[in-house]
């Protein structure tokens, strides 16, 4: 017996920026279950802007996804057969066999979720964007109460938890973003202290700096370039950076340029510190609790883009770079 | 009663790199000293590269120096009249009112100096260059025995000592120079593991790869520019820098350029870190019980480029830029 499944491919690795004709969408046929493995029918999947890397042929913290196999990353879904006595039938878990509808994966690789929250939280607040955020702001920048704090793309999938966490933590909150509704967003529903609308700031050092008369203790990178210069020359002494992510690099096909302003680092003492969620699962416990809480408590804003039908996967994922969402960017199966 | 002295004032703030006309040689009377004070004949004066920072007018960890007033930096000397019952006439004192011959100075800002030791040690390897390379290598990097590290101006004040404390710790020591007497004595006399003589190297980044072949653990940046990127190249996954000097950018009145490949710190994980030696005056005691065992020993080797003379010293300091000196530079006074 074999299962009929309808996958995303990568057809071709992309210069710049992806288009369509990157991805194939592809019927294949895949063998049932083996024990110690589950059939899963995926009802959400995830769209990051990390996976621009994958595309590329080179070496990195992660695999580059292959050509001509389904791409992965992070799912939810339903049991449909279970060959694992952990799991039964109907139960809703979390895997890593994203870009197609149906998927056989090993149970080990699964994850029962919260059925009290929703589902496809699991891929945004409460997934690893979440956890990268919650690991960012405390393992890795130690952030404090009365703390100034700068947030990049910070409607984003990450971005939008660490402003929202921030607050939480009685952080002042400085946040950029690339429009008009998603500063209003920030301002009025998330409660930020102060949004950039960095498309309509033609110096963004002198905006930060206006928005962060004192100075800046924390700089949550998601954007790199010239986001990255303003946070150095805004920083204070002891400032903590964390480097998270560079979307505006991803699809350079021209060398990225440096931050110019560089040796404020040194004058300043900046600790800057790149973030890879995958070292820190050991705190998917804690922060899966804390979170848990924060959702049905109502103090996280569950934002959403939800993009329909495996066909569209490839569309919301070249959104991410155009700025197609505010919070988190998902495909509903 | 006034004493005559000489000093080093700084005439105009220089663009560019220094030249003796940026300084004035000035005869001047000063008070002697009051109760809490100290009249001081200085010996030897330090000139370090960070003093480039100090000739610009703008906000940094250290004020600017003032224009026509005396200069000032690390220096040693002998006690010629003491107005403080902690200090005696002949005591050998390290201090902070360097470019000058004689000094009033208050008896907090002095510290005794070990006899057994060489004096002008306190400004090499016993002082600042080398309490900075002793806490960028342990405080900072957490340096292991068995690990590779890359420092650059690896024959200057702190390089030379970083390699040498690095070289007794067990570690791999990679080592770039700007000469290929440099590169011998570090090779031949302090035993490092591999020399770039980046002068002769036509891509640094390559260079780096072919000598550090498994990846660099901690990178001690002096000098920024292409040898950060070089490093950024070579990190292993969870990589410590520590951002101490970018001596290739002090002079530059053009914007600098930054590392193109700073995505590679998200990559790797790099933590990226600025260090004022400043900021850790709390190690001293520490440092220089360790040090001075390590001089007593021969252990450490003191190597030093001596130039004679007050009027001299501006030459001294410009010369750090055109990498005039191998160890430490001073001036004798």
């Amino acid at each position: 017996m074999s299962i009929e499944v309808r996958e995303i491919h990568l057809r071709r690795r992309p210069i710049g920026l992806p288009t369509p004709e990157h991805f194939d969408l592809v019927s294949n046929r895949i063998r049932e279950p083996e024990p110690g493995q589950l059939l899963v029918r995926n009802t959400w999947m995830s769209v990051d802007p990390y996976m621009r890397g994958r595309m590329d042929e080179r070496k990195s913290y992660i695999a580059p996804f292959r050509l001509g196999e389904a791409m992965d990353g992070a799912a939810v879904g339903v049991v449909e057969f279970s060959n694992d006595p952990a799991f039964s039938v109907g139960d809703a878990v979390v895997h890593f066999a994203g870009w197609r509808d149906f998927a056989v994966i090993d149970a080990a690789t699964a994850r029962r979720i919260d059925p009290e929250l929703p589902a496809q939280a699991y891929l945004g607040a409460l997934g690893f964007p979440g956890l990268t955020a919650y690991v960012g702001l405390t393992r890795i920048a130690n952030a404090r109460q009365g703390e100034t704090i700068f947030v990049s793309a910070a409607s984003g999938a990450v971005g939008s938890i660490v402003a929202q966490i921030a607050k939480l933590g009685g952080l002042r909150v400085i946040a950029s973003v690339g429009s008009a509704d998603k500063a209003a967003w920030l301002r009025n529903e998330i409660g930020v202290d102060a949004v950039i609308n960095y498309r309509e700031t033609a110096d963004l050092t002198a905006a930060l700096a206006a928005a962060a008369p004192e100075g800046i203790h924390i700089y949550f990178d998601n954007v790199g370039g010239d986001h990255l210069e303003a946070a150095l020359a805004a920083a204070q002494t002891h400032a903590r950076f964390v480097l998270c992510g560079m979307i505006s690099g991803y699809n350079s096909d021209a060398p990225a340029s440096g931050p110019r302003n560089i040796f404020q680092a040194i004058e300043k003492r900046i600790r800057l510190q790149g973030l890879i969620v995958s070292d820190h699962i050991d705190l998917i416990p804690e922060f899966e609790r804390k979170m848990g809480v924060w959702i049905k408590e109502g103090k996280v804003a569950l934002r959403e883009t939800v993009v329909d039908g495996l066909d569209n996967a490839p569309d919301a994922f070249i959104g991410l770079f155009k700025g197609a969402n505010t919070g988190k960017m998902l495909v509903r199966l």
